[in-house]
């Protein structure tokens, strides 16, 4: 994983060698500082080096200088390259006499032991040039060592290219971050997130607020962790978002409000979720969609690494509904086409009888998609997956359609169509020789939903086989607008609930419906989405007390005194406002690349919630519990113990 | 309690008049510019304004404005004063039949509403200017008006000089926002910590990064709040500061740490604490206490706001021994002099019984403090409470002199003294005509606490009689260094627990007692103090495995098997750390000058840690604390029921 990993992050370097791990210490410094376009920081102030071992080039020649750092590895007690956050160089090990405690020192302490070394730095000798190494024209002359500290047998070495499972790198965290990846990602991130803290604090007036992450339940928090206080029976909660802080602050007249927020939630278990996690939290008063559209824009591209390429802006925007028909789903990938027509009209007259019958039910619908070079990559088994896909996940069936017939794949029905409509199909499919067609018939946005799925299933298969369809250097942004307000609650036909959160404003055009008909009720929700992956959300906020009462209590029927100074802010002199929420983690992951978020997060919980390092959350004894009137119910359920129980150190990942 | 907080925020200002709101929203944005020292934000890209109503001067005569505010106060239907959070700005309402709409909305939108105005900026007629006012020289001729949001009748007016309950401000707190102060001191601490982020990740290569709040219990973590996991028993904590994460970076080699961290202390109810807090995290690898040091002085030194003075550095030191000996206390306020001086030598053959006495036993000392002006400002009364304070908080005796018998309060034992040492003392304590001499005797240590809480009492006295000792304006920092390791553990005598946690490192002229006398083992721990508050605590960490685990084990007897991560993270190879944490809210509220830390926090807890405007901690269904497998223990005392009872919105603080 890991090296494949390294590949897609060094596109276009040279095949990895054994010296990988001098070349990429380099790129990180050399991108780290370019992305930076600032002053380049003092990173030995205060401390006892001069200097860090990736920085020392030619121009440092004779120069007298004191660097610490990790042994890497040594050669035959003659070298020894030694490893900071910055860097690798090369040390000479002295061999004469007088220095023999130098020596003994160098050549006595295991690998990853912490070394302070004074020396000269010279040229390496004529033709010992390292060229893919950054500091490799020089080596140091070492005088003076002296051992820091002494490391022990490591449980993994401190190489990119040693693989290791993801539950030893999570037991070993403090071990894990020595990795370039871990490195490279944290910082990439902390610097990320000071250039967007520089435009929004520096260039645009936005006030960094921290809010409260003690707080109380919200109406159907049931994904909120519970902290029992010192009163009996009384909990706080840990907010999901400072949603209703950051209005509360537009109600106080801070209007321009930006938090790095920690926000929780609690899931269970649940794949590349985490239970504490980190949005990008901006509200602002007076603004519109288009504004918050703009100001992101704006932000991205400020914020934006040099080493990853430009952002264009504006990004493009689709509605919901032109999002659920093109791509079936409301966060496209856009780095790539292979897009779903409407084939309704083409096929009002066909002879195929399944897709005949789809049409004549209400909102029945022939869609299909172009799976570009489809008959040149998939094989019968690839098809044969696809159809299983459709099948297993959609009681669906999809016809896989080769329009010139290049192979003899077709069916009798796909034959039946190519006769039928041919050159006329490949016309509105933009289609090509080698390309395969899937069809499907049904109602509209489960057929869309469909051909989504297996857009994405067909995109896999094609990489899978050397097709480049969606480039990891590039970065498609995309804003979905216009959601519905309120979706059918589940389980519960006739009633509705939020599609996003309750405080969202309904769509101007949309108002008039609320009391007739609110399912059909556009929001001013929008969402950004990087290559086929939600990074925000937000929305045009209720901020009318009115309004935010009927949605609640009439519409959908919540218990509107928990929320009651909420309402009761809206009602002295609330401003309009809205805002957005950029899922931080996930933003990094996409940049850096990273196979999952917990790769971009220092110390992160397992997909069960645990740390592996510390073995949290742990038991407490009965009595530690006290304070807070709460005791343990433990389940009589031996089921339900049984699945909850178990080692957490067992790799989970 | 609110107008003489403004009268210390502007110091050197006029007498506040009945104009003191303009006056003041004037210096707000005046100073804040000021001491961004950067380019001006744009403080209106991207909304439905063009400009702020703060800005507008001379030099945009003519110019088409549209502003968006909260109607201040208006005159005779034909002024309105608009604010928003950049100050105010008066409005002209137009009179002619032609804008009837308009008058209309603008006489009959009731104060605090929101409205958006256009028109242009025009001069004041001759001598209708207000030079008090930075907008003072223009109004703004309306031609468009908008009722953004109507504000129902407000639980108190929005105008600073009006004072309310802090119980009421929390309630409404969306609404005390509003308020001038708040505003000051939200931004004021949004850019400060800003200018801490460029001098930290921009200047000197620190990497932000975020560490978790769902850990487990620390060794003797009773503060700990604590969360319950979905697996029965189980419990995540909230640490009380990242310490452990901290260190496991540096051995993870990101050699320069900082966080805006948030941490969680339950203390129950303590006047001026937060279950929640904000520190500035600090972790460096290897550092020393000097490079601690010059990194936070030029920390402070780089964000202090320019228009509170600059911050000289370094910052003047005292070991702990001396801060006790000189100011009786770890955290002296140093803005003004008052030392104690040890009078023992001077006293050793004294015909005084009770100095006599102290002195003949082990550790007895005489100590004395002059309290300038004492003799001038104090009254019998006054000294009185003095004594009595020492009698009841140190059950001991203090005796008023007046040495220059000025007075004839000095009593036979007084007089005795003044024949026996007079000029001597005078001239030992720096003492002149008018002053006030107190006198006391016994254990050193005690002697010098004592003194030092009546340093503060006499100061607190003198103050209230005119006299000024502290300062507002001044800033005086100090670093108390050579702290004890360890202290006797309270109620287990012979059993000793760290002076701060068992993390610290040993000074390194006392390693060689750790086995011995660890009770004389001074620490690597300073603590940085601002005019007599604690503002900033840290050390050099243990970073040798054996060490810590000797300090643990031996001599603190913990179970080591709860930070047996920690122990395993030093054995591989962690280089020497050390670091600082600064409590934000503390120094934010020093800087601003403001009553209390809840002045600086958007959302801040009562006393009793209650969310009084939202009415956090709650009650919670017990069907939802089931996923939690816990259940409320209620007590069964009636009288720990009635002390934990009670209306959580009756007035508190």
């Amino acid at each position: 994983m890991v090296s494949s990993w390294l590949n897609r992050l060094n596109w276009g370097l040279a095949t990895p060698t054994g010296r990988v791990a001098q070349l990429i210490w380099g790129t990180l410094s050399r991108n780290l500082v370019q992305s930076s376009q600032r002053r380049i920081p003092e990173f030995s102030s205060f401390i006892a080096r001069t200097n860090t071992c990736g920085e020392l080039r030619s121009s440092h020649l004779g120069q007298e200088v004191t660097l610490c750092g990790w042994i890497q590895y040594r050669r035959q007690n003659i070298f020894l390259v030694l490893r900071d956050s910055h860097g690798l160089v090369q040390v000479l090990i002295p061999q004469d006499e007088s220095a023999a405690s130098v020596k003994k020192i160098l050549c006595e302490a295991p690998v990853e032991s912490v070394v302070q070394v004074s020396g000269t730095v010279i040229s390496r000798p004529p033709g010992q040039e390292n060229a893919k190494m950054p500091t490799g024209d020089i080596e140091i002359k070492v005088k003076t060592a002296q051992l820091l500290n002494s490391c022990k047998k490591l449980p993994f070495e401190i190489k990119d290219f040693v693989k290791k499972t993801e539950a030893l790198r999570l037991q070993y965290r403090y071990l894990d971050l020595r990795s370039f990846q871990m490195q490279y990602n944290l910082r990439l991130r902390s610097q990320m997130v000071m250039k967007m803290r520089d435009y929004l604090c520096n260039l645009h007036g936005f006030v960094d607020v921290e809010t409260p992450t003690l707080f109380k339940r919200t109406p159907g928090g049931a994904k909120e962790f519970v902290i029992p206080s010192r009163e009996p029976g009384k909990f706080y909660s840990l907010p999901q978002s400072p949603q209703q802080f950051k209005q509360l602050l537009m109600v106080g007249g801070l209007d321009r409000y930006f938090q790095v927020a920690r926000c929780y939630r609690d899931e269970g278990s649940r794949p590349d979720r985490q239970p504490e996690f980190t949005q990008i939290d901006i509200e602002m008063s007076f603004v519109d969609q288009t504004g918050i559209r703009s100001l992101v824009e704006g932000l991205l591209q400020y914020s934006w690494p040099s080493d990853k390429g430009p952002v264009e802006v504006p990004f493009p925007s689709l509605t919901f509904a032109e999002a659920l028909a093109s791509y079936g789903t409301d966060k496209p990938d856009t780095r790539f086409g292979m897009k779903i027509v409407d084939l309704s009209d083409a096929f009002r007259d066909t002879q195929a009888g399944f897709l005949q019958e789809a049409l004549g039910t209400p909102q029945g619908t022939v869609k299909a998609m172009c799976v570009s070079d489809g008959a040149k990559y998939l094989t019968r088994k690839d098809i044969e997956h696809i159809r299983k896909f459709a099948a297993d996940h959609f009681n669906q069936e999809v016809l896989p359609v080769f329009p010139k017939a290049s192979r003899n794949w077709n069916s009798p029905v796909a034959k039946l169509i190519v006769e039928e409509r041919g050159s006329g199909l490949m016309r509105s499919m933009q289609a090509q020789e080698g390309d395969m067609l899937l069809l499907t018939a049904g109602e509209h946005s489960r057929a869309c939903s469909l051909l989504g799925k297996l857009r994405l299933e067909c995109a896999d298969l094609l990489e899978a086989k050397g097709a480049l369809l969606r480039d990891p250097a590039r970065f498609s942004f995309l804003w979905v607008l216009d959601f519905p307000l309120f979706l059918p609650k589940e389980g519960h036909p006739g009633e509705l609930e939020s599609a996003h959160h309750p405080f969202t404003a309904p769509h101007p055009s949309d108002v008039h419906l609320l009391s007739t008909e609110p399912e059909k009720v556009r929001s001013q929700h929008y969402d950004l989405v990087l290559n086929g992956s939600e990074v925000g959300g937000g929305s045009i906020r209720i901020h009318d007390a009115q309004l935010q009462r009927h949605v609640l209590d009439t519409v959908l029927k919540e218990d509107v005194t928990l929320l009651s100074h909420l309402l009761q802010a809206l009602d002295y002199g609330a401003p309009p406002h809205g805002g957005i929420a950029l899922g931080l983690d996930r933003l990094i992951c996409l940049v850096t690349g990273a196979p999952s978020i917990r790769d971009v997060i220092a110390f992160p919980k397992s997909f069960r919630g645990h740390d592996l390092m510390s073995n949290a959350p742990d038991f407490i004894p009965p009595e530690e519990l006290k304070p807070y009137h709460i005791q343990v119910a433990w389940p009589t359920d031996p089921e339900a113990e049984k699945s909850s129980s178990g080692d957490p150190r067992h790799p989970e990942s």
